[in-house]
Order: C-alpha cells, then structure tokens, then sequence
C-alpha cells in the first residue's frame, strides 16, 4: 500500500502537478486520502525522501526538491563555445540567473592515490602536485575538483600557488612543453563517501558522479589528472556528438 | 567510533588489501580488533552496504562487491572504433572474457512521456513508436534502453518490428531520410525508481545514470531520443576529446 502511495505521488511530481518546492499533503491528510495508518503513510514518505525527490523539513511537513542543476561540460576542455545550437540552447536553459560561482583553491605536494598514479604512470615512490577546489555557487558546495600534476613537470610553476590561473592550468602546462591534445574521461555513479558527504553537504540519497579526465600530449604521455566530484541533485553532465570524424 | 571501522575497511577496499569478492572480518572478529558492541560493528557494516562497497550475504558473513564495469560509450553512436589508443587500451583493459550479451526487444505506439515529447518537438497528441530494449549480460539486467521516434517518421519502417536490426536503426532512420549527423546528451545522477531496482535487480546503495541522447539531422531537426538507465556498478561511462575543433 505505501508503494501505491508513493507511486501516485511520485507521478505528480513527474508530471510537474506537484511543483519544485511544493508542499505535499501533510501526513494526516494522506492517512484520510488512503485510508491507512501513520507508519503506512511515513514509509511511503520516507521512501521518496530516499529516492531524493522530496525534503522532509519538520516541522513544515514534506517538500518537491528543487533540482536545478548546473551544466557540467567536460568538453570546455578543450573548445570554450559548442558548436551546436542546440547545446547553446541547452546550456542557456539551464544557466540560472545572478549565480555566481566562488572558488577555495588548495594546493599540495602528496603521494598520489592509487587511481591517479596508475592513470599517469607513475613509478612508486614519485609525488604530485594536486591542485583541489571546492566550487560554491549562491554560497552552496556545487562540486569538488582536484587536478593532479607528476611533480616533476610543474615544479616552480605558477600551477603550485594557490590562487586562479586566469589563463588556465591547461595553459601553464603547455608553456611548460606539456600539451595536451587529448583526454580521456571516465564517470562513475556512486554513492559518495562520509568525507564527500561532509565537504558537499549532501543530503540523504544524493548519489555522485565520480568524474576522471586524464590528459595527453600528443606523444602521448599522461600529463594530468583531474577529478571532479558532482552532486547529482546538482549537476547535468553533457557533450556534443558529431558524425564527422575526429582526427 | 563506528565511522573510524568503517573508514579503516573502506580503506583497504580501496587499496586492494581487501579484494573484490573477499570476505570481510566477521562482526566478532570486529568487535574484538576494536573493543566495540555489536550494534557499533553493525553501524559500521550497514554504512559500507548502503555506499555499495559492501554485500551482505547471511549467513556466510559481509563481502567486497565486486565491480567489473561495463564501458558505455556515447560516441560509439558516430564512430564504431575509437581514434586513441589510450581509448583502446581502456576498452580492452574493461571488457570481461566470455561475456555474452543478450537483448529483449519489444516495440509499442505510445503517448509520448513529457520529457521525451519536449526534446522531439512534437504537437500535443502527436504519438511516437518506441523500441524498449533491456540487455543481459551473463544472465543479468545490465541496461535499459529505450529509444523514441516521432510516429510520422518510421511508420510501416522496419524500426516497428521487435527484432535486432544489423545495421542498426539509425540507418534506418537515415534511409526514410532522416540522417542525424549531430547529437547533444545529457546525464543525470540519480537514485532508481522502483520500477528500475525491478528491472534491472538492483542493491541497495546503487544509484543509476540516467542518459538522454537527442539525435539531430543535419537541419536539426530532433528525429530520436534514447533514453539509456545504467546501474552505477555495472558500468563506466567513457568519451574521447580532442583539442582539434569539430566542424
């Protein structure tokens, strides 16, 4: 029975019946509604608190989440502007108004996590640089990106201080003979850890999107990691396809 | 306390001290290495199940998930084989030795759901013929995949008939006249509904992408969604770039 009545209320918030930020009818309202008992009407509700379609704020009741995501377009890699219309009409949709993003940048000398070191070939014992921020966006964590750099390559660069690089990291790495002409990304959806959890202040049931992009020169040596993690009550991640044949 | 467990254990899972399928300290074991209540050792059990990392299987104890991602790519749509050798290597280094993948098909006239209908363009009341497809792999759901195209275009067309089609319903799609040369995705993170877990036989813990692919033709006109759920255990998600601009 609280399948059924999350089911119905799952419809219309689908539908758009019940909006973002939309008041659900209250508990006692359900239990008449359906003719069932307070634990039948709170399992039906918590269900769809998992889902992460609704927010409990008690004592107010039960509310539709708002999703307004950000557009994550790991394609800005390496060309700023799409080239479809459609993807400018895409991204237009869902830029919001008088958002403005801030950043925390932190950078450190470390030993390189396992995934990192494998990704850039690394030999035991060799260090990195890693360059981590956390992105805010109307004051809120949006997203966590750490760039990870072999320490050899960057040493006494402006990638070691901890402040924006106006013309890119990208950049410095290729004044610095380091190019890069390609990348490779990789997306895992996952539940995130007590740590991302914390850092994001994410709610319950809000997976992540783990995104890697290594990049290469063009001889193809990996030449930086970098690995972005995205709430998933935030974030739409998107690319432009073509028929044409890349180089 | 029962997060410094949890932490300890989720530590050698991720360095390989702990290996896919291995089983982990019994809750007695636990309580005696840590001097802790069972009710702790649960705690701390239950946290690593419900980020997926963990399976419980009573009575023989807790075990590693084991994750043997399935690479889904995008691109593939455009261009069967990749450019990159670092992409070649990645796609063999993922695929599995005698893995046999299966697909049911089954093909209907619908209303089409909102989000299908807004990216289609199409009039109130306009149908669509859908080909829903979920595929096995070794015998287990792997994804969902459900394409959508505007009824006026492919009726009386082999795309209504609920079998494979070899050379693939795009080029269908491109005989009627309807070629897509460009496509825009979208990826969303999120938990499953009921009716996914149904299908694809899904843990707890386990959030899915949820990825749209519009398909344009040349004069962008939409002519196909395809609407892809993938298990986050079940799969990575994986896209060349290359700095050189696209037409």
């Amino acid at each position: 029975m609280y399948q059924q009545i999350a089911d119905a209320l799952r419809e219309q918030i689908a539908d758009g019946r019940l909006a973002p930020d939309a008041k659900l009818p209250t508990e006692a309202e359900l239990r008449t509604m359906y003719d069932v008992s307070r634990e039948t009407v709170r399992k039906a509700l918590g269900l769809l608190v998992n889902e992460g379609l609704v927010v409990s704020a008690r004592p107010q009741g039960h509310f539709v989440r708002r999703r307004q995501p950000m557009v994550f377009r790991p394609q800005a890699e390496f060309r700023k502007r799409p080239h479809s219309k459609e993807m400018d009409a895409f991204m237009t949709e869902f830029s919001a108004e008088g958002r403005e993003p801030r950043q925390l940048i932190e950078v450190a000398i470390v030993e390189p996590p396992a995934e990192v070191a494998k990704r850039l070939h690394l030999q035991p014992g060799a260090l990195v640089a890693v360059r981590k921020r956390v992105r805010y966006l109307d004051g809120e964590p949006f997203n966590i990106n750490d760039s990870y750099f072999p320490l050899d390559l960057v040493r006494d660069s402006e990638i070691m201080r901890p402040e924006d690089i106006t013309r890119g990291a990208n950049e410095v790495l290729a004044e610095l003979g380091h190019r890069q002409v390609r990348a490779l990304t990789e997306l895992y959806v996952r539940m995130p850890t007590p740590d991302e959890s914390r850092r994001l202040d994410l709610g319950p049931g809000t997976p992540v999107g783990y995104h890697l992009l290594t990049g290469f020169t063009e001889e193809g040596k990996p030449v930086r990691v970098a690995i972005t993690v995205l709430p998933g009550d935030r974030h739409v991640i998107s690319h432009e396809l073509f028929r044409e044949e890349a180089p």
